[in-house]
């Protein structure tokens, strides 16, 4: 982690003119509307911005980067604040953009699924906005976060093993870059390609790079047949190994996440659920009634030959919803095992075939660590969160989390693997970044950074460690 | 087009001395090797480099890069030559770097269905190396070409419908950057968000940004049933509309191609087939037994309401290979439509739900123009060609096919897709490129091949328009 609340300077006073005569009182420097964008959902420090401008366009957007430009104020951009790295963090101060207020949904194209939408939309209202075309949107963390948040952090949940991650779903985009000018990203084709891959540049880019003021996403449409179902193992890695086998053998399943014993009892807890308290996977199925039946069939066979337990279906709807608003409500469930806690959340991904060595390794570590830590998973995709729950007042406690989360990472890129499937850099990983990708590769991110942002005033102090 | 052969110097004694003292035969300079190295499969006059060489490893490249920043010589990575709009054309001298000789494929983990391969692997031997393994790479353009070039041009095939371009199978790269120092981009992990996606970057900057040594791409397991049909429809809108239709309903098609009248008569004089002579679809199914046959149920009923002729099955392997080996071969099949012409090939790709106004537009546009042009695409992905037949000496009618061409990429654009779906734009599409972007977002990119190539010395004057 940097060191917070650098460099930071008073807003110059020609700058507060020139936003409130724009803005009025969408621009504030209250103490009140401050707070309430200087944290996220990750375990660091607050740090407030200077002040807070809710846009409601592009051409807002351009008008206060050409302000910031010209009294060289740091911008941070914001959607709902239920990023897990620091991403929002105003740790150089300045101004942060709010886009709740640039929230509708501009275009919805069901011929061509995909659909235009400001920054601002999150992902349940994108959804219930979409009701009755037959589509939907299918990337769905933890949080109801924005959609130019998923973006920025290359977001995905628990259906990317089926339908990918914002990686794969966002089409192009309409950004604002350091030097004010607008540029239009990708296309509505399916493929392209016409010159740099600018959208891919940007995704996952945490608003270094340039500031999103629309997004086209892909949407998907609604499967024909669906069927849910969760499955408890004696142990974890059987569970896993069930995983494995079915991503080996190329089974289309739309979700397939694992929780521990400890999450289960969690989840039951926190849900009001009556879960088997063992190591379990959640599945979900999509396609044809026949594609379903064919799918579960073959899953519940791998499932049996590894230990598991009878299938225990979700069949009407409202069983499927309560499943997996369970599964989604996970980390504040797990907070509740340890009331007045703060996760330490890491998110490893490996390769397919490390997965059951990985996770593995990563119980022993906690069972030595003594910490309570549940482990949840889209494992699908390689991918797990542990949820380390500590006192946020005990920095002692934090630091030997952070060992912890230094382990499994450690273990995860000696197979091949990521420090972060789908949080972010933010200010939490920016060591692991470096050696995940060598220095090389980092000086090459920096260039990019350093061409597009010469002044390092879009979200100072994310992603890149300092030189 | 740019002016050809501009700007171009003598290569300096000390630089050749150099290259010559490491490589012995590989370096070479003589007429022959160059003039092989001086022509793609474009309409484009050849553009000989100034030496080839024939690299074997990662520090071979490096020791190029650092001769050529030494001596400012123009770098050119060559693949197998295939590329369609002069990527590989020496328009500024320099050096060309052969890979055909770095083609071996490193390691195949089935268990996580990627490989990695040197970049002088072509696709055919790739699939061939995988024999027995279970697993397939289906990335397939026309040309048997070689990975590392189908990365840099973004390339796709007929199975992109169902399995992505390079754009979602590139998993990693290892490259030698301008500066001669070496990056490693993405992971083997399925997802990540660690950082800026060098790996997007890359893929699809034709050798402009960094040059790739060694890629991890992702296998696919081979379906366990497959069935493919040709059906024939009276107009081609007929065929455009079933292709809507199928695509809209999401039937996960592995390849649905479109070939027109025209198009048919030169397959079958090529290839020796017996195909109806009208506009037709080529199918094919993947996916289990019961999936294959609901999926061909679905779309022989949506053909059928648009007056489709029965399907014509291609039952047993050998009639499929031939089938898809005629679908290949258009590219050629067509050229003997004209004898001794060559092809000014469009490749136009827009929304699927503005394919059938696009392709009648284009044809309508062909008839009034008077060229032989059949229409091909891979359709799927709203992406077709048209193979504008010229006389490659006449330099009046390739001004008229390039006339025809930018009426079709006008009206693409004007439907919201783009100039390229999957060729890339070389020297032939940078004005389009400029059109279809913008001017902000082309300084976008300018940015960044500043900072990552400041010399520019990677394949100088592709891509980007003159400033």
């Amino acid at each position: 982690m940097n060191a917070p609340h650098t460099f930071r300077k008073p807003l110059p006073q020609a700058f507060i003119d020139t936003l409130t005569e724009r803005f009025g009182t969408r621009f504030s420097t209250s103490e009140g509307v401050r707070a309430h964008h200087g944290h996220d959902e990750s375990h660091f420090p607050d740090a407030l911005p200077d002040a807070v401008v809710f846009a409601h366009s592009t051409e807002d957007v351009v008008a206060i980067v050409e302000a910031c430009r010209e009294h060289a104020v740091p911008i941070i951009p914001f959607g709902v604040g239920s990023s897990l790295e620091g991403h929002i963090l105003a740790i150089h101060g300045g101004i942060c953009i709010d886009f709740s207020e640039m929230n509708r949904v501009l275009a919805i194209n069901t011929e061509d699924m995909d659909v235009l939408v400001q920054p601002g939309v999150t992902r349940k209202q994108l959804n219930a906005e979409l009701h009755g075309t037959g589509l939907f949107f299918p990337i769905d963390p933890g949080a109801d976060a924005s959609i130019g948040g998923m973006a920025a952090t290359r977001a995905s949940g628990t259906n990317a093993v089926r339908y990918g991650t914002m990686r794969e779903n966002v089409l192009g985009m309409t950004a604002v870059m350091a030097d004010g000018r607008v540029i239009r990203t990708g296309s509505r084709a399916r493929k392209s390609s016409a010159g740099y891959d600018l959208t891919h540049l940007l995704v996952g880019s945490e608003g270094t790079l340039a500031i999103t003021t629309e997004l086209t996403v892909r949407l998907h449409p609604l499967p024909e047949a669906v069927s849910a179902a969760t499955c408890a193992f004696p142990d974890i890695v059987s569970a896993v190994n069930t995983v494995i086998q079915t991503i080996q053998l190329g089974v289309p399943v739309a979700r397939i996440e694992l929780v521990d014993a400890l999450t289960v009892q969690a989840i039951n807890r926190y849900s009001k659920t009556t879960l088997h308290e063992s190591p379990m996977l959640f599945f979900e199925f999509h396609g044809s009634p026949a594609s379903v039946e064919e799918q579960a069939q073959t899953v519940q066979e791998i499932a049996n030959d590894n230990g598991g337990l009878a299938f225990d279906w979700a069949s009407r709807p409202e069983d499927r919803t309560r499943l997996w608003a369970a599964r989604h409500d996970v980390y504040f469930a797990s907070l509740n095992l340890r009331p007045g806690s703060r996760g330490v959340t890491t998110d490893v991904c490996v390769p397919i075939s490390k997965l059951a060595e990985c996770i593995a390794g990563t119980r022993d570590d906690i069972e030595a660590s003594g910490f309570i830590a549940p482990i949840v998973g889209h494992v699908g995709d390689g991918n797990f969160h542990t949820i380390i729950l500590v006192d946020p007042a005990d920095e002692v406690e934090i630091a030997r989390a952070e060992a912890l989360n230094n382990k499994i990472v450690q273990r995860a890129l000696a197979l091949g693997g990521t420090c972060t499937g789908e949080h972010g850099i933010g200010i939490g990983k920016q060591a692991f970044l470096l050696e995940e990708h060598g220095s090389a590769a980092i000086d090459a991110m920096r260039m990019v950074k350093q061409a597009l942002d010469p002044d390092n005033l879009l979200n100072p102090g994310k992603i890149l460690p300092p030189a």
